[in-house]
């Protein structure tokens, strides 16, 4: 987080609790048996999620800044630590599954306890841990988006496919493609010293961009089915070397979740395609792909970023309390689905990993991996920005990712 | 099963409820998440266990002899089915742990359900289905060992090492090892026609064997310790090709579920090693090795066969509805641990493979797997006799399986 | 080797040097890079055979038993040590395609080296070292054998289908199938005290033997295609577990080198198939498939060597010096191709391993792998008997693996 | 190659026959087998490299401009295309080493054959195919490159450490390192339309860089010696998380081909380490934890393009006809090592692959590598500018890689 951002103290505590409580909720139609269950290696269960948002309040601003703190149980940093070299060492990521316990129960507890001493801390604690606060509640957040993605993929690997709740899908806007022209020339990205920020968002800097044009909105399931009829998966000339190994070798016909009947699985779960809502869990080298069959490109960070830069980003179809999904349709850049961009996920010119431990929160993952940008349906509402660098690996499609086209002009 | 033994009809619907009933309360301290776990491919979770046992039931006897019943679920068959393939596609094996539903509830209500089908059926079943009846009992007995060490070794993946209850491992017998003669020349092993047994112990068949002696009890902890001792685990020259391969690429030093501080994870949590105790979770390379550092071979299955042939097999330490195990010391073949034979899981001389999909029962495994004779402090009482035959590939250590020594006269 | 045989002294010099010109004329028609591709782990590369026989010579013959002996390059048993642990370490069996040094003339000389030295040396020899001789002129036959299957896996491996010379592979009988009653009851197998014999071919023994039937031929190229057209390959019922997974992984539709048009990629370049020919280059799981859907069964290892004994070993078609193989046709028990049986490779009851480090010779492998029995067209002429035991694990089918059924009467 | 370039053509012929004469006397050294071992995936024989080279011309050229060519041998295209979809199929990459046949001198007349036919097209080829030469002989030199670091991943794999010839490794510099301020604000980068230039070099464009320096000269191998002695390679905190995982999966302790005695393997066999030579053999995520250990980080693609972009790109310690090495220290940016830098291999904006299949040349590689600029001891002298864009993946390590690094002002 930027140690030069003035904290809002003023209503921290409420911040706090409100995200910790929607949590929760996210966790309420769930069963023990379904909050273990581990997909895969990179989805966590969501006991896991629920328990590692707490140890992160726990270790980084109890255990560093209150007097006396205790753990609420010493060999629980070993399970719920999720990368910190810097914390020792840790569960293997691809055995988080085999939690059982503790029941959900006991993290539920755990929860409460962090809650009502983290109330308590709050008002004598230093700007610095008040900075972490701050920094562990977007870090919730973040948190909150990967449980519902993880669910999804623990239900999908379910043959009994059950549903989880109400809908919370990307939905249809309904409205022909334009193009817009893009800002281009000298240019400024990058978080400024304002509110609050990933390490990885600064500094604002500088950037030249060429002139060119990004869509009106993102790419549909039927221009999809467009490229799937026109052969697009068997096509190599249309796919990066990579991405074509990563076609053959996993036998890759279309998105994840998507069956050749016309249905998808979903968080309510198997629902009718909606040709006109934007296409969703599609990897990096699928939008590259489907880029190049369309005679277009992704848009760079930069011009993404440049172009959203006025836009608010509370507007879209996002993650929400009263819902959790509110469905409303959304053509802005946030909400529904994240956008592919062509560039790597490396520091912007001038980064500075913070000292210590969170130090490891975001740059040592600059290797492998490609930026998202805006927001999905399950990125929590309050969670976006322009500057914001969402990143995954080139393979990765179990978010809510998507495609917003750009071209040359 | 034998179609030629005639099942005693008086009392199998009591013996059924009696083995069903044992199952559930061996789930009885799993809440569903325990029940849910899968630790590795070769282990189930506990709830698979508690529907495969009754898919079998009503499968086997139900769908195919009772007119007009109805499966509980269609669409548990795919979950459900282990391995035969005349019952069509089915769930991979290596991601049953995906299974967060049905919920363990839900499991228990189908066990119901079939139990109350198959009580109300059993008066009016013809004798094929009684035979099939009687194999699934022996079936369950077999899931019920297999219910409590894949619970093993689903705790023992758990960093937290929960205990599941009461101690439930090989006890001491605290006797001095010496031989016994054992029976040579033209001896008759396998399965005659009375009583039940498996196909693969059939039929009862003449071989030739030389003369032996076999050890008056099993290997123990202390002995084991003193092979690690001597350097067991590190001289090459003691092990078979692919037995050393495994220890080095797996980095083996011990027994499974030891630690080198001299305890060892069991159902009842991390306990000290009692070095009088039965070694237990070795493979058959361990036995292998540690028999030719000591002098001595495994014994043949038939070595063991003909000499354990007049033993009581329900005299032993096994598992039991009071217990579920009766802590009682052993020297007799059946009871606390399995011991590997030198002989390969082939079928005996005369094996006749049953028709129809239960002919998948036991024929087609022969191959790659090593046999192991007696029975286990895990083995259902009333479930051992001399023609046993378990079989486990050799690198398998997560049953109860030990070592008793053989050498030639 | 068997200590207790009598050396025939007389001649010996004179067997070493011709199983030793037999070995380079295997390799004649190959250049250097010929002799050095190496197409899979199993298989070594030619150079490397031609390298490992002399030094079995130079180490356990010259270097132990001939005073001032030097070995002709000190890093070479780095090189060629195949699997004696005894003799340290050595390059990983896959990693044997790296030698392009030495260059095959290099080894060319190592071989004259060790041969003039073995010459100088045999008159002064122990009884023990002269033993030593006779297990490495059995040891070279072995390599012969071995020399083609892995040249053939090499030429195979090439898209360019080079020929390696003459026709060498199993042929034509023409012969109906007709069943043979085997010997039953109390048999006697394994090797005696006369002659030279491996040590995993002793003690002799007794067995004892059910009634049976054996066939009078080998299972035929055109019987295969049956098998096929049958829907054999895609058939689980006929299949063992591990030998079903197998085909499913592999993606195996029938023989090695066999393609879709009818021919086969033989020594001789691609050649069409003989339907009268004994099929060659299937596995054990193929043999044992083939069996079930034959209503049959393989022979176990003491039928097939009980049925066996009395015939001519040498009588077959074999490797020869005259041909290296005479096109002869062979309905004996010895030539065209091995014999899968159903008994898995473990010791014979009172088998001894010998002291030392050639006590790794056989023993270490008895694991994992079934016995094969007979000859093969690649078999050197000389290297036959009953008794011989082959192994290899169950899906290797670069051999000349053939198939002889067998039935219980 | 860019078709706007006005490709020499008085001349070209001459350079041809130049080029091609290079790639045989590398060649010179090698046996068959020499040239025929493929040590690891990445890396092709040099038989290979001599045959594709040739194809390239053969193909692109011969077939496509030259009327009634035919292939020298039509079964060769499937051989010797290296990754060409639109050329059709083709053998795995990592089956390259089966390629016993041709022999070399086979390929040595292809060659001769395929230069003879150039030579005799090029006087009446169409700008289109002169184009192609251009971008054959650029092609051609690309594989110099790679011929002698595969060829030393090939000799470093025999246990025998053969020596390839001369000494052939990056020389010592002996200079203190300062640091030299960058060129910032308003750059350009790219390759403009005269000369030759790769696609992924164009077009030029503008890019923004910041206030930054760049060290006078790359790291040496006294250093790296420093890093390795503070216990660089365990700790955590200076690695990329998937740099830290190949650390250790891999059981990484220091640069490719060095041993703990202070010596390196090179293409003239073992020596001593020299500590004031250029660290070669190093991967990103090596040069990428030496930087932060440093306090520094690697330069940027523009900004060393842009500190480049005045230099000589002859002037350092290049591959040439007359050593083929030069020894000559070198501290400008073209020779001695590869300069990885912190930028991804994506395309520059305005890039445009070109038409037909030569169109796969980089562009479909840009994902999943690095950028590295400058040149090593291994590239063909004349073959280097500031706008050259190498690339490989961040855990390559068998070129001729080091580190400059730069750091924020």
């Amino acid at each position: 987080m930027n140690a030069a951002a003035p904290v809002r103290q003023p209503g921290l505590a409420e911040r706090v609790a409100e995200v910790r409580a929607l949590t929760l909720a996210l966790a309420a139609p769930l069963g023990d048996a379904d909050a273990t269950v581990q997909p895969m290696p990179d989805a966590s269960p969501a006991k896991w999620h629920l328990a590692h948002t707490s140890w992160f309040f726990e270790t980084f601003v109890l255990r560093d800044f209150v007097p006396g703190y205790r753990p609420y149980d010493e060999r629980w940093g070993f399970l719920f630590n999720s990368y910190y070299n810097g914390e020792g060492k840790r569960l293997a990521r691809d055995r988080r599954g085999m939690l059982a316990r503790p029941h959900l129960d006991e993290i539920r507890a755990y929860r409460a306890h962090v809650d009502a001493a983290l109330a308590r801390a709050i008002p004598d604690l230093p700007a610095e841990a008040l900075s972490l606060v701050e920094l562990g509640i977007h870090h919730e957040q973040q948190h909150q988006e990967l449980f519902l993605t993880d669910i999804l993929a623990s239900f999908a690997a379910n043959p009994l496919e059950p549903a989880y709740g109400a809908d919370k899908d990307a939905v249809s806007a309904g409205m022909p493609l334009t193009w817009h022209e893009g800002r281009a020339g000298e240019q400024e990205i990058g978080a400024g010293d304002d509110g609050f920020s990933f390490d990885s968002e600064r500094p604002r800097h500088r950037v030249w961009l060429q002139p060119h044009a990004i869509a009106s909105r993102t790419v549909t399931n039927g221009e999809w089915a467009e490229f799937i009829a026109a052969g697009g998966y068997s096509n190599p000339a249309l796919w990066l070397s990579d991405g074509w190994d990563w076609v053959q070798r996993e036998g890759i016909t279309g998105p994840l979740y998507r069956d050749e009947d016309g249905t998808a699985f979903t968080l309510a779960g198997r629902r009718p395609l909606d040709p006109q809502a934007p296409v969703t869990h599609v990897s990096y080298y699928e939008a590259d792909a489907f880029a190049r069959w369309a005679g277009a490109r992704l848009p760079t960070e930069a011009e993404w970023e440049a172009w959203a830069a006025g836009a608010d980003p509370c507007a879209g179809h996002q993650l929400d309390r009263a819902g959790p999904v509110r469905p409303q349709g959304s053509d802005g850049p946030f909400g529904d689905v994240w956008c592919w961009t062509g560039s790597a996920f490396l520091p912007h010119p001038g980064f500075r990993q913070p000292e210590g431990t969170v130090g490891e929160y975001n740059g040592k993952f600059m290797s492998g991996q490609m930026v998202l940008k805006g927001a999905s349906c399950a990125t929590p509402r309050g969670h976006s920005r322009a500057s914001y660098r969402n990143f995954f690996p080139p393979a990765a499609r179990w978010q809510f990712t998507g495609v917003r086209l750009a071209r040359d002009l």
